[in-house]
């Protein structure tokens, strides 16, 4: 079993009710890497029975660290028509009464329509990539992604924040909305590119828009996926960063948006 | 009573529970518009007497048009810190037990830090405002707002999405944190500005991340602000847009994205 889908699994304890264990392998500071706490909050509701369509929307709200250990994950579909599902998820521990993580999600049976991508992915093949990982050697989740930047230097004072990468798992694995899902928390906290002073950060909220069916997404297959990032502003202890998630033959797989809490 | 606090009006039931009703003033096609609606879920914990701190986050999932009448919120903190709080919301009408509309937020009390904004507002110092109104001239919610676009024009084969407008409340009124959340509903639909057709849209999801204290949004007064939106894709039944809200003296009052069904 890849050490990614032993990190999201989910065994079913009733309707609506999942039973997790955290990931050693993706372990952040003092909780697991946040795309990973999302990926397992969109596996449960990949798993229930009663879905509809494939994933439009995820949005996590990270509530409280999670500690080493089981988690559940409740999910509910709030409401269903016959194209669009719209679900909320909760991720709980221990006999603590408040969630850790509080997410909302949309599923939609995607149809043919007039189509037209407006982004544009950057023209990356002049420049050089560089193995780069996070400013925090002794992190374990950088080291199951391979990285490849190249734009933007961490712990450095670039002129922006702007930051091309590819990014695949390092163990190779079928990208598919799970991963994907993971890949879009896996930036450069985006103050690390501005001020080259190692501080605490922290994700409060994950926003990932899905822009393929389940079809495209599966011609990814393992190869890297190229992925945009920038913030907008640092202001009061919290910045946000806004990226893209681009595929094979120019395809945008996915938009992605966090706010992240800093210290001082 | 300022239409706009007439709309997000809501009367407490019991703790966590509130009673609102839809304004014809901000009247879409079949439902209110979802900026308001959006305002309103903000109000319900705005309002709570256990709120901490001021909005940093709100996801909007729209879940099925609301209907004219009475509805009401449920309003709940999930987990709170001494400088974080983590809501989830639901709003419900008559006797349907699924919500017509999800949301979360987060609040969070603003520090002292460094800052930075990396965004730069367009400069429009030499550009026309037009009073443009959106291609649906019989709609009455974007008569509330005085609306001034300096780039792009709608229902026009445009070379790419990127508008600029002016918009403020056609009646004057202060900004807050609610107005602003109603703001960031308020562009033309993306897909009007690529492709001149009428085609029936809706917002799906709407997230609003705040970069502004109580203290900086006061001091917008009934100035009117600086709204940038573009699209990154149209495909498959569902295109996003991304937006910043700026304010007096260049500053980023919130950034928004929405991901918006539209058909063929």
């Amino acid at each position: 079993m890849h050490p990614f889908d032993q990190a999201i699994d989910l065994e079913p304890i009733s309707a609506g009710l999942w039973r997790g264990h955290t990931s050693e392998h993706y372990w952040n500071f003092v909780s697991p890497y946040g795309g990973v706490t999302g990926a397992a909050l969109l596996n449960a509701i990949l798993k229930s029975p009663e879905r509809i369509g494939d994933p439009l929307t995820l949005t996590i709200n990270y509530a409280a660290p999670i500690e080493r250990g089981p988690f559940t994950v409740t999910a509910r579909p709030l409401r269903s028509t016959r194209t669009t599902q719209h679900w909320a998820l909760q991720l709980m521990q221990g006999d603590d009464p408040a969630p850790y993580a509080s997410a909302v999600s949309v599923f939609a049976v995607r149809r043919s329509t007039w189509n037209l991508t407006e982004a544009v992915p950057p023209d990356v093949r002049h420049l050089q990539a560089s193995e780069q990982s996070l400013p925090f050697p002794n992190l374990r989740w950088p080291a199951m992604y391979e990285m490849r930047y190249v734009r933007g230097n961490a712990m450095v004072e670039n002129e922006d924040s702007l930051t091309y990468s590819w990014i695949r798992d390092a163990q190779p694995r079928d990208l598919d909305y799970a991963s994907l899902a993971s890949v879009c928390d896996a930036f450069f906290p985006r103050i690390f590119l501005r001020r080259p002073q190692l501080v605490p950060v922290g994700t409060v909220s994950l926003n990932i828009y899905f822009h393929v069916d389940a079809a495209a997404l599966a011609r990814q297959g393992t190869h890297a996926v190229l992925a945009v990032a920038r913030a907008n502003i640092f202001s009061q202890g919290y910045f946000d960063q806004q990226g893209e998630i681009w595929g094979q033959d120019n395809r945008l797989l996915a938009t992605t948006q966090q706010i992240v809490w800093y210290k001082e």
